[in-house]
């Protein structure tokens, strides 16, 4: 019962929902258009924005604007350091899980 | 792509880092003592006390106060409701993990 719980092997700033949302459907490697992100998590354009803000302050997203024909728009596309982060979260939920599933 | 992503099964006031893990070490049923939760979670009596209270508005964890000899102990009891959140957050987790494991 000493060793560390799997929890502690969470990141507040990956495993928030939203963020975590984010994060596994861009860890792909696939740049992820702003509009398709928002409509695939249930979310509106501040919000969205606001966990992107976080993501992006970590280097765990990045934002490109094309330009064109139309309105602009903006693509996200995960890091390396964001792969990274997401898969460490992986690690610790299935520890997690594993730990609750025991007898 | 139009079937709901996972986290939009997940539980704020489960899933939170420290409160998951506060119902992973509760699950099986058995009452904990507010030092050893402290102790596995390595948290300070303020923050534990704060998520326990989060818990506990939402019914998802009971305290009794025990007394006796010595310090009077706080123990903490998951309730049912406690056990299906915890069960529904560990869907939602496992069908994350599924989708982030496509390829």
């Amino acid at each position: 019962m000493t060793e560390p719980h799997p929890i502690l092997g969470l990141d507040d700033t990956v495993h928030q929902r939203i963020r975590l949302g984010i994060l596994a459907l861009l860890r792909s490697g696939v740049a992820m258009e702003f509009g398709v992100l928002r409509e695939q998590l249930r979310l509106t354009d501040g919000n969205l924005n606001r966990h992107l803000k976080v993501l992006d302050d970590a280097a765990l997203v990045t934002a490109r604007r094309s330009s064109g024909r139309g309105r602009p728009k903006t693509w996200l596309t995960i890091t390396d350091a964001g792969r990274t982060a997401f898969d460490a979260e992986l690690t610790a939920l299935r520890a997690l899980i594993a730990t609750a599933e025991q007898p």
